[in-house]
């Protein structure tokens, strides 16, 4: 994390408490933000793009803390699917995060980091946080919502809670609802960085941070958003750097090697209480329950909002299965929607990589 | 790991050091088994069930050491589908395991425990101590080798390298070979072992066990056992022991409960360093690659050994789709296999559950 702290990240301070779905409220909230293209005169032209999990606000051009590509540089730019000649792209840290939006490792309101006396917050907390940033930037409607995964749940609630602020929304493999096998695999997750003993109840700030924890959470995660067919594909057995097993417990697999990787570089970019926080926030979403019980409720008000929809054949983790609920949920309520089932190897992460046929249903919804 | 110490496992010392698929040789091997019914004067009549990644020698009747019955309880007695009136059934625990045959926790030669100078042992080195332990019982042929899921392993990997010890091979919910996310789903485990700073590289034994680490061990692997049906079925989104959410990070929903009690509890009564090992041994597993590369090789000592194979259909670690790839195998060269499929809700836990298609297909092919 020391590398995150000394980015001056662009971001506003929303100008009232924020309340939250504990019923607790959280006063000076920051929300980081990146834009991509002009705003019309008419600020008819904005594109909000939700990010997942442990993404960022930096969708396109060069991600400041991995020095990397923004993580959907594919996506957006000029000339491509969601076009920044003709839109302004606007993307938001999540609160709870820890890429510049008020977090768990953010300053409290007694000077001392919050870890876990932060508020716990909702997919639907995030979505209120970044209506409140429109405001701040002037912004009432928007051309589109877009998100995938967590985005897409962020897409999803902004539907269902705000459907007066955008024309179209944009949901790709994510879900209405998580499962108990989504929970499952985050609380085990979770399990992880709290069994860390230098994660001491969330009060790491000043100390060792837990991330031997946090790599074993990340670990587990990834393999569920990798296709079995996919890690077939791209590791299969293959040893990794040697001719013949080691009978040791070094990292013989070449899959061994890369969960290694990703489990370690993770840690150097990420909070662990943040991933407490937002995985927990994940666990809670279910747009049903918030709507009385019945998922066709939720989107009573969005009727007159166009809605595109997308899953994976290789997605074990936001089904094709838990995408046709909400289909049908606006099916009930007459919403105009477009659902497509694509066919890509890469598993819950093709939403992030070359897909090309993702690109084009991109670039019809939006333009 | 207190709990086991004190029991006095039946077992008995194998008379020549075990050769080692590494290359190494282990001395003074004790392999702790037991007997359920009587052995006929010919002999003819022993089964051999070999035990899963966490299983043990007590199939049936009362575990001494979790004081609950026997793992295959239902499959396993008296005119049940293994009928104890007809035949002897062994069952030995694995070597590198910890509930009385020689593993990592076993005294070494140093008279210290070995911890991680055990030598990494293979799915063969099990079977091989098991065909040493029916040398000294004085058994020449079994009737009978069962095992599901690693069981099932060593049931094929005695097939193919013990073919003339057995009649008949019963493999259910298992595989010829790790993939890529079965190894994924293994490698996190041990690294969140490794993670526990009470590991001590493997050094533990006259100190604290990593009971943290070996708990998100057991709660990742827990889930790969359960179908997301099931889980649906059992949990879904139901709380725990409460009305609404708690907005906090205890186990609200009954799945976070139900997996930190398995977590837990697995600790009392396994020890980390055997988990290390056993599941190195289990990626290790390809048949194939162990007989040249083609796994019909595997078998073609094996033409005149009767097989039968089962799945689950909501089995997604060991699936219908590995199991083919044995059926393909047997039948290249022409050994006599029946392969079914079973329907059965809980994933690939369904071998050890209430599935009476399994018991009829058990006791017809035994009998």
């Amino acid at each position: 994390m020391a590398t995150t702290t000394a980015i001056d990240f662009r971001s506003l301070t929303l100008d009232a408490p924020l309340p939250l779905d504990s019923g607790r409220e959280l006063a000076g909230v920051q929300v980081a933000y990146e834009t991509y293209g002009e705003l019309a005169a008419d600020k008819s032209n904005a594109v909000l793009i939700f990010h997942a999990l442990t993404g960022d606000q930096f969708v396109a051009g060069t991600n400041p803390v991995t020095g990397k590509p923004g993580w959907w540089e594919r996506m957006v730019g000029p000339g491509k699917p969601i076009d920044t000649d003709r839109f302004q792209v606007i993307c938001a840290n999540v609160i709870g995060s820890c890429l510049g939006s008020t977090g768990p490792s953010s300053t409290g309101p007694d000077g001392e980091p919050y870890g876990m006396e932060f508020p716990v917050i909702t997919i639907r907390d995030m979505v209120r946080a970044q209506m409140a940033m429109l405001d701040m930037l002037g912004i009432e409607k928007l051309h589109a919502v877009v998100g995938g995964s967590m985005g897409g749940m962020q897409a999803l609630s902004c539907a269902a809670n705000f459907p007066e602020r955008t024309d179209r929304v944009l949901a790709i493999a994510t879900t209405a609802r998580h499962t108990a096998q989504n929970i499952a695999f985050h609380e085990m997750g979770r399990q992880a960085i709290m069994a860390d003993p230098n994660w001491h109840g969330g009060d790491y700030y000043h100390g060792e941070a837990p991330a031997k924890g946090l790599a074993v959470a990340r670990m587990a995660a990834h393999i569920t958003y990798l296709s079995e067919e996919g890690l077939t594909e791209k590791f299969g057995r293959r040893l990794q750097d040697r001719e013949a097993k080691s009978f040791g417990f070094d990292a013989d697999f070449q899959v061994e090697s890369y969960l290694r990787y990703q489990g370690l570089s993770f840690t150097d970019r990420f909070d662990a209480n943040s991933y407490l926080y937002i995985t927990r926030a994940m666990d809670y979403f279910d747009l049903a329950e918030e709507h009385g019980g019945l998922l066709a409720d939720a989107f009573r008000g969005a009727k007159d909002t166009r809605f595109c929809l997308v899953s994976f054949d290789t997605d074990w983790l936001y089904t094709t299965a838990d995408m046709r609920e909400v289909v049908h949920a606006l099916n009930a309520v007459a919403a105009p929607v477009s659902f497509v089932e694509l066919s890509a190897p890469y598993g819950h992460d093709s939403f992030l990589l070359d897909v090309p046929a993702l690109d084009r249903v991109v670039e019809g919804f939006i333009a």
